[in-house]
């Protein structure tokens, strides 16, 4: 990673300067709407179906919600994670003296099982750069597989914490490779947070193509929300609103901790440490403090909501069922928030009002293990 | 149905006439190209991998292939069939007499547990017309759900198609509905035939947008490959195809037997029955006589190529993770043919030559019990 004194300054600018560098790098993916999800959304909610949950009791919230779905699923290798990647080593190459002094042999180095792995193999790979991704030798084969097929060189550890980090500091001392974090870093989070600009692009150009006449006000979007595991997108995404009146939320899964930031947020202290095995499996990480900086003191995101595995599951169904689009659990928790969280959908109907919201819904990912989709498909119930 | 007496000609100018009629009613579905599939169609399969198939011990064909997939899994109901059904009902409601006899009361019928049923449902509610809908009693549940959801009038009957039929008619005596058979009717062909029309458009227009300057003289497809069930649709594309110079071919599977129509394509005459549990459930119908004519003696179709129902899992799991779409197994049948049927590459390489063929593939639909999916998607091997 390039050193933080190298950084650019947390802002919409920097953003757009990161944008201009990995936009050959990366597909501006779709984004895509559907009628029958924001009927859904914009449906009220039955007190029965409120019953036993959190909500019980209330009189359920009435938000008009025109949903636009920002599809990195269909993204390279599968998620936004590219994103960073490429942006954090075309910084590191513009450090000076690492690339005179052999940086692009002695490589990059993660430990990773997940989506940060195949997109930090891939950015290496396109740009010469050495990879050592360090995963837990019970990483599922087809992702050892994907993360050698970028070329990368895999070195297998122990899967506790612990273990992962002495096997990259060992790799480090051996090779001189430079750390990439998955999220904690400035230019992680401005790389991620270009996906921010063009859904606000991409929303904006849709409503006015479909405009029937100059008269109608309407612009863009009102809202967005996307997943908060380590926070490095959320807080890109805020980063690339900042300043258009967009107002931008977090997502998280409630089950055994994972709600994070959510708690962290809501007491005025981030929670550093999570243990949850939530179904969500690329938001089971603690927020990071540069990505906290953003979310929480500068209040760059609005509001922290959570919502449990069997929402999560629900919300996933229906993507199947009526997007017919492969997405993996931790894509869906925004989605999720949107339709079955009463405390979100009473503030969207308060600050949207009659007109409501135009609400955008990051799709993270769509790297699920195909083997397991019946068991978490037919499980929401 | 209309009857056949006020059917157009099966011709190219009847599909472009029913075209006109149903866009309105139906999604211009999207075509997407991929780079991975289209490279992997263009990569010439191992010897060993041809080991222990029945292409074992032959030269490995090298076709260039260059994908064009039309979606539609995107389609309303979520596949093709809404296309046929609106035309049909179009047709119907123009027939002399029909509506002024209380046509639109008396309603229309068919025996489907498939996208057929879901089609007819949703066009006839869209046109004010009764529906209804008769389905095996062992029907899956959200199949029934659908169709109601629509507002149909399900009836149940037995599983065998003498007690389907037994049922319809019996319906028809009491309501006086008129039967919408799924794809042995001239209507139906024409309007599946549309999805033909806006592929060789999407194309050009894609192809054109994409060229570096004016001299490049490639203008769109080469050919298309479509799934074969009841060859209504199949031989709709045929026909939109007509006089184009783009060759058409139709795909099925192979299991006990379902390859009806390339048995009778190649016999010369056409088998009648098929009982095939094929995972390719959408094709387990044998050709009907209409299509039949198209496809066969009016020699529209190049030829059938059927694959085995590993092979067509084989390719729906490269659609799950490479194009992160929903597919249903019927959909995966051409795929499977352009990638391991080793006697469609042959007769691509030959004909195709260096500069290869841009091949459009009908993604038929997306309806799949999503419960089943993580069976369907780990028995591959």
């Amino acid at each position: 990673m390039a050193a933080l004194s190298t950084t650019l300054p947390l802002t919409r600018d920097s953003v757009l300067q990161a944008h201009k560098v990995i936009q050959p790098h990366v597909h501006r993916t779709p984004v895509v709407t559907n009628q029958t999800l924001s009927q859904l959304a914009s449906t009220p909610r039955s007190p029965q179906d409120l019953e036993g949950t959190r909500f019980a009791g209330r009189t359920p919230a009435k938000p008009v919600l025109r949903l636009w779905f920002k599809c990195e699923n269909l993204q390279r290798i599968g998620a936004f994670k590219v994103r960073g990647a490429f942006y954090a080593l075309h910084r590191l190459s513009e450090e000076p003296g690492w690339v005179e002094g052999g940086g692009k042999e002695k490589g990059v180095v993660t430990h990773s099982s997940g989506n940060h792995a195949q997109a930090l193999a891939l950015a290496a790979r396109e740009n010469g750069i050495a990879a050592h991704i360090v995963m837990p030798q019970i990483s599922i084969p087809a992702k050892i597989a994907g993360t050698k097929g970028y070329g990368a060189n895999v070195i297998f550890s122990g899967s506790t914490s612990v273990e992962r980090e002495a096997v990259t500091e060992r790799v480090i001392a051996e090779t001189g490779a430079r750390l990439v974090p998955p999220y904690d870093h400035p230019d992680i989070m401005l790389g991620q947070g270009t996906l921010g600009l063009e859904l606000q692009e991409q929303v904006e150009r849709s409503i006015a193509e479909g405009k029937k006449n100059k008269e109608q006000k309407k612009r863009g979007l009102d809202a967005v929300i996307a997943p908060c595991g380590g926070g490095g997108m959320l807080s890109g995404v805020a980063l690339s609103c900042e300043g258009t009146g967009i107002r931008v939320f977090g997502a998280e899964p409630s089950y055994q901790g994972a709600d994070d930031a959510k708690r962290g947020y809501e007491s005025g202290e981030r929670v550093p440490t999570v243990s949850s095995l939530t179904v969500a499996d690329g938001l089971r990480t603690p927020v990071g403090l540069h990505p906290w900086s953003v979310i929480y003191e500068r209040r760059l995101v609005s509001g922290m909501f959570s919502v449990t595995d069997e929402e999560i599951l629900r919300a996933m169904r229906l993507v199947y069922e009526r997007m017919k689009m492969v997405v993996e659990p931790s894509a869906c928790v925004p989605l999720a928030v949107a339709l079955f969280d009463e405390d979100f959908r009473s503030l969207a109907e308060r600050e949207g009002g009659e007109e409501g919201w135009d609400l955008g819904i990051v799709f993270s990912g769509g790297n699920v293990a195909v083997e397991a989709l019946g068991k978490l498909l037919a499980g929401d119930k």
